[in-house]
């Protein structure tokens, strides 16, 4: 039997934007090209602004230095970091796609234990694309996946599934470690594939790496900032934890998933762990409140969209976590003025759009 | 430099029972050997008890069959089933080791994909001798392993993880399926060597499968009943899932951690999907009450071993399943009978044994 001739248009193509923040020209890219070519980049220009960064020919990009950023947002540029990759956000504020994909500029393609080079991204596309399993831990991983299912004992209500809102890929090489664990394990590297996606139970919190990312960003997008970090601030290095953290809070609280593991990128070189220190040491103690806070934070159930939730836990950072530092009194001001630089850029999906939530099992 | 001889102790060689329930002779174990026979075995011969199993020459073992567990429980004995795998538990209840590992005799050692052969054994005395970490999700997996650890943004004050009571191994070639599933993916093999160990987070249930099974006797012992399953009742193929749900929600609450992932075991023969779906098609739509029971219930703070929680658990099953089905009221009775039992068979854990679990966060 004949094939008939097709060509095979690469999924989402036209429904996902690529977001990398960078301070240097994106050689990078290179690697990347028979997987991100065919899709549009969002570059956040980090630092200098009148730096020229060089993208490899052939790329669909639009590029914004702190000069857009200040001139489209304006006063509510302030809520964007700089000199920190939390500037990464702004890329999903001006994004008009319903997927977001992000990575650093520092990730390169890894190959599987077959040798085969991994496409992160049709890996994302796939995790986001198929159910999450929130409410019941099913042993053998991914019960979606080619080869596998539920296990005896899920119960059969529950194999539905709800949809994905994020995909939290992993790295080969340089594990994304902390400073303390950087200066005490210099010489680690990550070297074992794990072979597996598994959704993050319901109520359990996690440490989201923004490196190598991929989120459903019409539903999720708004709880996605990735918060006050950088230049001018007291922190650095916890800005993709706080976004994970304010996400998952109300993806479970939404009814949506959270998956992890594949896709692996290649994560080429360590920061600096003496400069990390700097940057995280107010991090590792302010972390031991806002871990509790966020496990027990409940958030009403008028609450049906990402930017009604985000407001609500922008009010109970600043109350529950207030009195820690008045940083994050700051922090819970920088959230609304995100969320109304999110309307007014998203008119479509403000607070109207009510998202399509499972019910989620009470507290 | 000379390496002096050292004669090399199998790990817990003397604080650990291999548990096997069986109706036939035991070739498999020939395949253990190298593995298993240091060990101790404890054989609980289900079915016909005038028929004599042959277990291989070499081995140090104790055989129980139906006379032997009525001759030494008495009345008692009505809470162990017959002619179902979840006869296993008289082997919990008569062991007088710290651990247990038990396994099918239909398991038999898989191979990883170097081709080595795979120790189960050793695996879960390595999972069940290292803390879990079940407050908090570490997306490189299991961070005690070699080449691992807890990755940024981990908090620091949760490092030190809680002690592991269950250690859930996997299967390799037949997977554990219930009997629609088996019915519609008759061919469906598992052939995905996942490479990792991960806790089950807090307040997260999952389906626990007998076939492959390390846990912590002290701790969790008494939690371990594997129910009424079999001769003479509605149901079966529930019994490591009840045994499961049980041992998970009273670890939650002593704060004790449960791993799922390696060891895998090579499962031979997937069973007759007609016959198990006889056994489980009550269980099928029971399930669907059971699971948010589980997922719901809250034991007194008074409760702080696993006899005085599963006590506990028995009149929370009789009260709020029973009006599901008469058979819940005589389980919850069986609960209570069985830890008669243990408590009399084991009088040095009797209640005033009580577990150092760690604090839990409130609810």
């Amino acid at each position: 039997m004949s094939v008939p001739a097709t060509v095979v248009t690469p999924p989402l193509v036209n429904e996902l934007d690529i977001v990398i923040p960078t301070i240097r020209n994106l050689d990078f890219l290179e690697q990347w090209r028979p997987f991100f070519q065919p899709y549009h980049l969002i570059i956040v220009q980090d630092g200098d602004p009148s730096k020229t960064i060089r993208v490899p020919e052939g790329f669909d990009y639009e590029l914004y230095n702190r000069n857009d950023i200040n001139r489209i947002l304006g006063p509510k540029s302030s809520c964007i970091s700089f000199k920190d990759s939390a500037c990464r956000c702004f890329g999903f504020l001006v994004s008009k796609k319903k997927y977001i994909f992000t990575i650093d500029d520092d990730c390169f393609v890894a190959k599987d234990p077959s040798g085969q080079e991994i496409n992160a991204l049709a890996q994302h596309i796939h995790n986001l694309l198929t159910p999450a399993t929130p409410l019941f831990f099913n042993t053998l991983y991914d019960p979606y996946r080619e080869g596998a299912d539920f296990v005896r004992g899920y119960p059969f209500s529950l194999r539905e599934g709800v949809t994905t809102a994020i995909s939290h890929g992993l790295w080969l090489n340089i594990p994304d470690y902390d400073a303390p664990t950087q200066l005490v394990k210099p010489r680690e590297r990550n070297t074992r594939y794990v072979d597996a996606v598994l959704t993050i139970p319901k109520e359990t919190l996690f440490p989201m790496c923004g490196m190598n990312l991929g989120f459903h960003r019409e539903l999720i997008g708004p709880a996605m900032y990735f918060g006050l970090m950088g230049d001018g601030q007291p922190i650095g290095r916890y800005d993709d934890m706080w976004a994970g953290w304010c996400a998952k809070v109300i993806c479970d609280h939404l009814g949506l998933g959270v998956k992890t593991g594949l896709p692996y990128i290649w994560h080429s070189k360590a920061s600096n762990p003496f400069v990390n220190l700097k940057k995280e040491y107010k991090g590792i103690y302010w972390q031991e409140d806002i871990i509790p806070f966020f496990q027990n934070v409940t958030l009403p159930k008028e609450c049906t969209t990402p930017q009604t939730c985000y407001i609500e836990l922008s009010k109970l950072v600043k109350e529950k976590l207030g009195p820690i530092d008045p940083y994050f009194e700051k922090l819970g001001d920088a959230m609304v003025t995100w969320i109304d630089a999110w309307n007014e850029l998203n008119p479509s999906t403000d607070d109207a759009t009510t998202v399509k939530a499972e019910p989620s099992i009470p507290k």
